[in-house]
């Protein structure tokens, strides 16, 4: 079987499950030749207290079949990265399939390369995709052309196994569910649609100065941009 | 807030997803402090190729509040390794919350603290908790007294959100739920009995081989033992 290089981008205060969900699924996929991807092999540390290896440097890894830019909460500094945006650009016309997860669209957007293409994003940043001329969908798994984008942090899963569908159909992702016991049995609310107002209200609260800064250095971000183009 | 030390063991192969999943999670419970623990600080190789950084060797790690126990394939080296073993039943009877996910509560079972217990295990592994004294149960979060085990893999990060519900009540756990965006979508069939027949009989039939091998060797580990009761 043909190798189908998959190459994740590993960056310092990631999400860490953001990476290790799709990782895990992908890595039953056929054929799947996993990469993780770093400015240097250096421990990128995550959000978990938990030091993830690189395996390549943005120069030395492999062509990519598939691109996937996982998320993570201080995004702004690698969405005004160069040498990344640049690897990312350089890098995307010869894949097959460019992806992210959660709050990774915004890097893909600040990329250039989800201008005119839905996309998923975590439920509380999505709305900053169109900043970047890219039209937020608020759904876990968000296909448009070789863009598949996931919503926020766990459903990075379910977009794994979506990817496998796409590339080898319905039963080698129901086998790979089964392998790896997928069956959730969430409590209820884990979406601002289905969550208790009082919960949603005091999430929002808890993130509230957090996403504003963020928020501000996004707005930044895009308006640098708009002045470039 | 009183700190909450949480130890998860690395070890060689695990899967990867077992630990990441529940980390990510628990990394959001109230005053969680979380520790990565093996018998020295080199990277630990996942079944991802995916490595990672110990943050603690067994006698570095402080006194533990939870140890949880991630699986995997070639758990049989581990379920024989006399310094974990000790190392579990050590720091067992200082621990609050005694942890597993997928094929760890094998570890568990082999370092004698599952005798008695109910306890989650992976689907295609469980009916061998029996020959250390422990009672298999299907189900993905599996309570008994200071125990709580998960089924296999996946099952990992529902387990972390009854974790916190046991420690801090639903609405946090619901919130953190939010948080995380956990309002999964997967395809159906994720379990032995709601599988497609079909690619039931494919999954068992890919991994038959090397389940036989970890069986025999599983069998004896805990005929070994019995020898020295």
């Amino acid at each position: 079987m043909q190798p189908f290089h998959i190459g994740f981008l590993l960056w310092d205060g990631l999400t860490q499950l953001d990476m290790t969900g799709p990782a895990q699924v992908l890595s039953r996929m056929p054929g799947a030749q996993l990469h993780y991807v770093w400015k240097t092999l250096d421990p990128v540390m995550s959000d978990c207290g938990l030091a993830l290896l690189p395996t390549h440097t943005l120069e030395s890894c492999p062509p990519l079949d598939m691109i996937c830019v996982p998320g993570g909460a201080p995004v702004a500094p690698v969405m005004r990265d160069a040498a990344v945006l640049n690897w990312l650009r350089t890098r995307a016309p010869h894949a097959r399939l460019i992806t992210s997860v959660c709050t990774g669209s915004l890097i893909l957007a600040a990329a250039g390369l989800l201008e005119g293409y839905r996309a998923g994003c975590y439920w509380a940043s999505g709305h900053q995709l169109s900043l970047f001329g890219a039209e937020f969908v608020a759904e876990r798994v968000v296909i448009d052309r070789d863009r598949i984008t996931a919503g926020g942090v766990t459903s990075g899963i379910d977009f794994a196994f979506h990817v496998i569908e796409v590339l080898h159909g319905r039963d080698v992702a129901e086998a790979v569910q089964l392998a790896l016991e997928y069956d959730p049995a969430p409590l209820a609310g884990g979406t601002p649609a289905t969550a208790r107002p009082e919960i949603l209200a005091q999430v929002r609260a808890a993130m509230a100065d957090r996403l504003a800064a963020r928020e501000a250095d996004i707005a930044a971000i895009a308006a640098g941009q708009a002045g470039l183009r």
